[in-house]
């Protein structure tokens, strides 16, 4: 059996729950790894750098069932992919599983879920994630090919991830502008945008650096981790996937700097 | 091993990870599936959905574990069931269980959780999940014989569910009336009543409704899908359970339409 | 292979999902056990006391991997724990695990997580519950003696629990003062006091009681469940851990009563 890592928007409901139900029928023993269901709802952004952040750490061979789905209904396609490593996808033609399947080797196959065998016998319009993607995952799980799912789509024509890229603006005074994509429990903010970005701006760890988010600013630091800086100031670090973070040291930098997700926020030099 | 699936209002607690802890000493290797730990604190109308919604798709022969209790330590019996098609049940003796029952073939027999060889060895006065009902579930897990929990109940005497029931207002003017049962993960609220109730007013897909809640009315369409409607528009449809859904495309009815769990809506036709 | 019983801050975010990820990468098969990932951000007094709870449940011999760790990157250690039951655990070095460590028979061993082949090869600032523990515990789980994860440490250097303790004030009017230290799903207040105090106060269950706290006072009283006051009402009781409970019948104690995490509470005799 292979494992099945679990990625969804469906939060506190019961829905996560019914799509284990569906899976523990189908393929019982099957080891099921819930990776998150709270990526925030119809956030496909922010879904594929969850399985993104995931696919370095996923055990190869896994099945990823990820469902982030607004769509769902409106007659976008129904995926199974194959990483170039040999992992196996479900999701929706949304984008959501294409920068985790990236990082796993590429798209080595594209199918589109339409053989009934491998459905739930009655589809409904709103919830793809019961009827159509656990079954689809499940049957993978317990060993059943991708190409018996339905027939091949083109690689070409998948849907791509609408992922917000960072801008660099060169000049006397260079500026990053970058998007608030995630936060993380304790209300840091995740930016999309690699932490290399703040050394094109030579922000080095110890510099002083500007932040502008809303039409506000404030001055922080560049710090190595939450330790550098006073309790309750806010810095830039590099988190632990790599990209840059603003957090407070024990706060919260979403309530401290009011900022929200989806925000955009310009980051430069903060020196005198 | 017969799989357990786990339902409860324990919230964001370790409630449920306690009990977690003694079902892994008491029957080793058992599956566990999570169907909901999120069910709104106390409300055994909507537990009693979320085991229903979850039983067309629970494996044969599993045992329920469904745990949302107010009457704890207040003397309310507390049951193992079997369902006509096998399955095995534990919980309070309020309903919670008996949609579901119902929905499995109904009850086939019912014993009262009495014998102290299958509980653990001190019975709180609050936290009979950990102490009793997990417990009974793990015996059952492992093969225990639900006769062997304790006397037979009559299944007569089993307190039904607190469910809502629809009304279906005939005349000139015909209108339902149907409670708010739950929110999906986006807000979308369930209303206790088949969506066979809007056939009967004769809104089909496509034709104009009138919401009216808490002293405010829409106007809105009856759909299929979320996306026969823009986006942040409202709709009535029916949800993945066949029960009425009224939505917001890509948005959120609780907050938009103020809507509440527990209130009662009207809906008639739309057209003029 | 030993089950992990996994206990964490992680919230709703993605990280306890990483960690799940990285053990089955390590350990494909060892059971894990969500205990929580809800324990308030940052707050190892609550932390400590939820392993605490579930210490008594736990199975013996399991993996405990417990992260609370607002000192990441900040130099504090990383430790491997072996019980005098046998039980092993890691975590951080700031006291989370001692209360639970205790309760299973005392710390029998401690080792520095510094062995470089039980981790991640790149090891960031600020996650180390993937990095460093979650490997650690995988790899404790597949049958890795804790002696072979680093050097040995003192148990008498290790970092105590920063448990806030309850003080008993004798005298004519006698009153325990204690703090809130969690919030069940419920909204009712644990106090970290044991129940016994209540009775060294007289207080029995079915005399009345007052309660000060944040300038305000409320009489109540003690019961043994909550039916033993009407809906609505409050009430003190032994909750199933053995502390005391602050709890309103069917109600939040948190909302109802305005008590805060970390309170100080005043609890003295009713009676006139």
């Amino acid at each position: 059996m292979r494992p099945i890592l679990f990625l969804s928007d469906f939060g506190d409901s019961e829905y996560a729950g019914i799509c284990r139900a569906v899976i523990a029928g189908i393929a019982p023993g099957a080891p099921l790894i819930d990776l998150s269901h709270h990526v925030p709802p119809f956030d496909v952004a922010a879904g594929a750098l969850v399985a993104l952040d995931a696919a370095r750490y996923a055990p190869p061979g896994s099945v990823w069932l990820a469902v982030v789905d607004p769509g769902v209904g409106a007659g976008r396609r129904a995926l199974a992919l194959r990483t170039g490593r040999g992992d196996l996808m479900v999701g929706p033609d949304n984008g959501l599983l294409l920068p985790a399947a990236a990082a796993l080797g590429g798209v080595a196959g594209a199918w589109s879920l339409e053989n009934p065998a491998y459905r739930l016998p009655q589809i409904s319009a709103t919830f793809h994630g019961r009827d159509l993607f656990a079954p689809a995952a499940a049957h993978l799980a317990r060993g059943v090919e991708p190409q018996e799912l339905g027939p091949p789509v083109e690689a070409g024509s998948l849907v791509r991830a609408p992922l917000p890229e960072p801008r660099l603006e060169e000049g006397p005074e260079p500026r990053l502008r970058a998007t608030v994509v995630l936060f993380d429990p304790f209300g840091s903010a995740r930016l999309r945008a690699p932490a290399a970005l703040l050394a094109a701006l030579a922000l080095e760890p110890g510099r002083p650096a500007l932040l502008r988010a809303g039409g506000r600013s404030w001055r922080l630091v560049v710090g190595r981790t939450f330790a550098d800086v006073p309790e309750g100031a806010p810095l830039l670090l590099e988190d632990s996937s790599g990209d840059i973070l603003v957090a407070v040291h024990r706060g919260s930098a979403r309530e401290q700097l009011g900022l929200e997700r989806g925000q955009e926020v310009e980051i430069g030099r903060g020196g005198v």
